[in-house]
C-alpha cells in the first residue's frame, strides 16, 4: 500500500502520515496529500473494487493508511441520466450517503485517521452537514465531538448532532463558528474542520473515482461538472480524483469544473473574476456560507486548469430548481438545487446545447429539511 | 431477455406481462411472477452488473420486461460488518435508498411496468414509506398518484407525499386505508398496493441478489437474515432472490429467514405459531401495522422452508435498539430498529453465539422522523 505524505506547497514542509496536522505547522498554509509509490487506478481495478458494494474503502489502495476504518457504507452512490432540454444530464446522487451528504466521504477518512493516530477529541465548525457527518463518524469511533455552528443553521441538523451524541456550540454566524472553533481548541483536541483538513479532500476524491467508472468516455474536456461550492473541498477532491483517474487511464481528459455559489457569499466568484459583489446573503443555501475559503488559490487554479469557471445563482432560482428536482424525484436540499439552477443558466445562455454532457453533483438530502419542503413547494411566485 | 408470467398458484391462472393484475382475476388470490427461459444469475454476471453503480436495473436480465425504466438510483446499497457480542453482524443499509426506504426497489419496478403498459393513474395504501416511494416514482413517470394512509402516520411522511405531488387521503387506521383504496378505485385507475402487487416483490428480490454478491459464502443455512415484516413483501422478495441465487450457484443454501414484528399487530407470529396474542398496538413501529397480510400463507411457507421463524419485540425494546443504532451511526427509524432488538433477543436466549453470522436489514431512514429522533433519544427509562 502507498504511504501518504502531508505536504505544504508554499514552504515545502513534508510529514509522513503518522501525525495529524490541520495546516502547515511551519507557515500556516493549507496542506495537501501526496503518496510515496502511488500507482494510479486502472479501469479494471476500479471495477473489481466497487463490485463489493461496501464503501469508499474499496479504494483503500489509493487512500491514506489507517489501522482502523470507521465506515458507515459511505460512497458508491448512484448516477441517474436524463435528457433535459436536449442535454445529457448525469445526476450524481451523493445525498444518498449515510448521514445524507457527500461530507461522509471526508468524515470517514478523517475520523479513521484520527482514531488510527490515537487521538480522542475532535472539533469541527460547520453550517450543518459536515457537523452531522463528523459527529456521526466521531461518535462511532468513540471520540468526543464538539461542533461550532451558526445559530441560523437548520434546527433539524443541530438536533441530529445532539441526538448522535455531539456537543453543539451555537455562534452568531458561519465566520464566528470558524474563529471560535480554533480559539476554543484545548491541548488534547484536534481541529478537523473541513475548510482546512487535507484528509477531508482526500476522502472526497473518491467521488471522482466513481464518476470515472460510471461515466468512462463521457468524461472529456468538453464535459461540464457542476459542484455546489462553499469552502471548496468537494471541488478540490474531484479535481484530484480526476487527475489520478487520468494518470491511470480511466479518464481521457480533465472535465470542466464549475463551482456553483449562492448570490452571497460568493468569494470564489469574486476571486475568480476579481470583482466585489454586493448582494444580500442567501437565506436558502445554508451549506454555502463560507466567506473566506482558506484554499481559494487552489480552487481558482483547479478551475482555470480545467477551463471551468464559477456560476452564481439567486435564491429565486434556487427555489425554482428545488421544486423542479422534487418533481424529478430527487429529494435534495436547497444547497444541492444550486447545481440544477446553474445548469438551466448554462442552457439559457447557449453555453450548453443538444448532445452536450453535464454532471450535476447533488450533495445533500432534502429529508433533513423534510418539514420545510412542503412549505417551500407551496410558496408561489417570487421569493425574497 | 426472459419474459415474465403472472401466475396464480391457487387456481392455475396465467398471464403474460402485457396486462397489469394486482391479484388473480379468476379466484382473487395473490399472484406471483415466473419467467419463460429464466437463466439464474452467476457470480461473475452479478459482479459485472453492479460495477455500473447505477440502480436495481443492472439486474434487468432477471426482472420483468419494461419499455420505460423509471429509476432514481434505487438499490445497490452498502453493507457494514460489525462484531457485536461475539457475533458477525452484517447491516444491510437499505434505508439509503432514494426516498429513504427499501420500498424504492418495488416502486421502481412497479411504476416502470405500469408506465410501460400505458396506464396513467395509480392508487396505493400505506402507513407512510410505500406511499412516499410510489408517489415519488409515480410523479416522475408523469402518473397521477393517490395514497390512502392512516391519520396516525408521521406528519413528515404525509407532507413529503404532498410535496412530491401526490394526493393523500387520511383514514382512521391502516385497515381502513386498505379498504378505502380498493373501494375508491375508478375505471382508469390501477391498484398498486404493495400488500398484493406481485411486481413489488419482484423488485424487492434484488436485495437478496445484492446480499449474495456482498456476502457470498457467509450465506449458508446457518446464517440468520432478520427482516422487519408487515405485509411480507421484503421477506418474500428475499426468499425468491435467494432461491434464484442458489440456482445460479452464487449462494450455497437458503439462509434462515426471520420475520420481525412489533408486539401488535403480529399476524405472522400468530399464524406461524397458531396462537392469538393480546398486546397493545405499537406506537413506535409505524411501518409494521398490517393486520391481515394477503400473502400470509406464502410467508409462513418461506419461513418454514428456510428453517426460520418469527420474533416479536416490544416498544421498549425498539426504543433501546433505536438509541443503540444511532450510537453506531445508523440513522434509522423505529421500524428498522426492530431488527436490532430481535438480534439482542437471539443472543440473550443463547440462540446466537460467538462466530455466528447474522444479517440485519435496516429498512427505513431516520431522517424522515428527524424531528422526533432527539425526543426519543432523551426519553429515559421505560417507554409506554
Amino acid at each position: 500500500l502507498p504511504k501518504e505524505i502531508l505536504k505544504c506547497r508554499y514552504c515545502g514542509f513534508e510529514s509522513l502520515g503518522n501525525r495529524y496536522y490541520w495546516r502547515c505547522p511551519k507557515c500556516g498554509k493549507p496542506l495537501i496529500i501526496t503518496y510515496e509509490d502511488f500507482k494510479a487506478p486502472t479501469i479494471s481495478e476500479l471495477r473489481r473494487a466497487v463490485s463489493k458494494l461496501s464503501s469508499i474503502w474499496v479504494f483503500s489502495k489509493w487512500l491514506p493508511q489507517v489501522s482502523d476504518m470507521v465506515t458507515l457504507g459511505e460512497g458508491l452512490t448512484p448516477i441517474v441520466r436524463k435528457v433535459l432540454r436536449g442535454v445529457n444530464v448525469y445526476f450524481k446522487l451523493d445525498y444518498l450517503n449515510p448521514t445524507g451528504s457527500f461530507k461522509d466521504r471526508g468524515a470517514s477518512l478523517t475520523i479513521s485517521k484520527v482514531l488510527s493516530l490515537g487521538l480522542r477529541s475532535v472539533v469541527e465548525d460547520s453550517s450543518g452537514n459536515a457537523g452531522v457527518s463528523i459527529t456521526c463518524y466521531g461518535v462511532v469511533a468513540g471520540l468526543s465531538v464538539r461542533v461550532y455552528a451558526p445559530k441560523t443553521s437548520l434546527r433539524s441538523k443541530l438536533d441530529l448532532i445532539r441526538a448522535l451524541g455531539g456537543k453543539v456550540v451555537e455562534t452568531k454566524d458561519r465566520y464566528e463558528a470558524n474563529v471560535k472553533a480554533l480559539n476554543g481548541l484545548s491541548e488534547n483536541e484536534v481541529y478537523v474542520g473541513h475548510l482546512w483538513n487535507p484528509y477531508f479532500i482526500e476522502g472526497l476524491k473518491t467521488l471522482a473515482y466513481e464518476l470515472a467508472i460510471q461515466l468512462g468516455k463521457v468524461l472529456s474536456n468538453e464535459t461540464y461538472v457542476l459542484i455546489p461550492t462553499s469552502s471548496g473541498g468537494n471541488l478540490l477532491g474531484c479535481y484530484k480524483g480526476f487527475k489520478e483517474a487520468i494518470e491511470g487511464g480511466v479518464v481521457i481528459d480533465l472535465p470542466k469544473l464549475i463551482a456553483i455559489q449562492a448570490q452571497s457569499p460568493a468569494p470564489i466568484y469574486e476571486g475568480f473574476h476579481n470583482v466585489k459583489l454586493n448582494y444580500e446573503e442567501t437565506t436558502l443555501a445554508d451549506g454555502l456560507r463560507v466567506k473566506n475559503p482558506p484554499r481559494l488559490n487552489e480552487i481558482i487554479n483547479a478551475l482555470r486548469e480545467s477551463r471551468g469557471g464559477v456560476i452564481i445563482v439567486t435564491d429565486q432560482e434556487i427555489l425554482r430548481a428545488l421544486k423542479a428536482l422534487l418533481k424529478m424525484g430527487f429529494i435534495v436540499e436547497p444547497t444541492s438545487a444550486t447545481a440544477y439552477a446553474a445548469f438551466n443558466k448554462l442552457v439559457d445562455d447557449g453555453v450548453l446545447g443538444r448532445g452536450d454532457n453535464i454532471v450535476l453533483i447533488l450533495t445533500g438530502s432534502g429529508l433533513k429539511s423534510i418539514n420545510d419542503l412542503l412549505r417551500w413547494c407551496e410558496r408561489q411566485g417570487s421569493y425574497t
